[in-house]
């Protein structure tokens, strides 16, 4: 397989457009969108081939509820953390969409898959979790690619969510996804446009 | 901006033909390659947009040599843990491309970084590392779509690699690339193909 300069047109457009997504239309997905998601996940690498990514889709409104809970208490926390004129600004940021996005996935690390059979991750265990960010990502363009936005949502306790779900002991929480069609679309990523942090060029030096 | 079937087919191909390439080919990578796969870590996502991987381009032959030194090391304690019968075929697995690879980029992660302003990262702080392994991600489809070829070597002590790059103390250490043209096409996945670990499909349930 030799790729042009056509498949790398459309990579970096792909890329390019990438946002996180935080506004959703409550409208459902397109019929067999998750499914082409889920695909986009199996083609990911993963250490020693352990594929150690763990999705639960996320339906039941109880459990959805627990879940905004969460991240709304995590969130005034950390508000509280900035200074007044910071604060207000991070109050103003919308940081998940957990309201109106018509679908949601926790992922999860299994820490100790017997997939791989331990190859590669004796010195450093974190590629099993560096392997399920890779999956994630590669979801996330593949979500673009469908006109589908994605965000993501860190502002949670790992142990807390994994409590929530009746997490096996060997899993460690990763990220909550909210998916959905996006209510607007950005010619700027969010954090720039709301001047929290605008883009910065990848540090890169030679030795 | 809206993406039509020609995209998703392309970004599908590209991640489908994306392999960890163990055996390189000597020859220098063609010119600007390396600036087109810095643009790709730039359009990575990161927490609060922080933006936390640093890359050293590793070129000093007694750097070259000194993590050389350090994968075997790593490596061979590894193969002990395996029973011999496994033992012997681990060690048959090809795992570096550190002697050929023209090009080799070390990975770390800033653990303290201004940007982003701690946003997203207070509960999660491993969203930073989370950040990195995505960037790489990033880096290594685009080097699949310029036909290059990726292996991503964690058979590493982080600590020491960390020390040999005299590293500042907040960076940790994420992976070591290695770069190069690919010296053979794989049409099934190298660990696959060697029977180490068949793929295994996404675990994915409904909640």
């Amino acid at each position: 397989m030799s790729f042009s300069e056509h498949h790398r047109a459309a990579l970096v457009e792909i890329m390019r457009w990438r946002r996180d997504v935080r506004h959703f239309r409550p409208d459902p997905l397109p019929e067999g969108a998750l499914e082409t998601l889920r695909q986009a996940m199996d083609l990911a690498p993963s250490v020693g081939n352990a594929r150690p990514w763990r999705v639960i889709r996320v339906r039941d409104p109880e459990l959805r509820a627990a879940v905004r809970a969460e991240f709304t208490r995590c969130n005034a926390e950390a508000a509280g953390v900035y200074d007044e004129e910071e604060r207000q600004e991070y109050l103003r940021l919308k940081l998940a969409g957990l309201d109106a996005a018509p679908e949601q996935l926790a992922v999860f690390t299994e820490t100790a898959p017997e997939a791989g059979r331990g190859l590669g991750r004796r010195t450093m265990p974190e590629t099993l979790e560096q392997s399920t960010a890779m999956a994630i990502h590669a979801l996330w363009l593949a979500a673009r690619a469908a006109n589908i936005g994605l965000g993501m949502v860190s502002i949670l306790e790992p142990a807390r969510i994994a409590a929530l779900f009746d997490a096996p002991e060997s899993w460690r929480f990763t990220a909550y996804l909210c998916l959905g069609l996006p209510e607007f679309e950005d010619d700027t990523p969010l954090l720039h446009r709301a001047d929290w942090q605008r883009n910065l060029p990848t540090s890169w030096e030679d030795r």
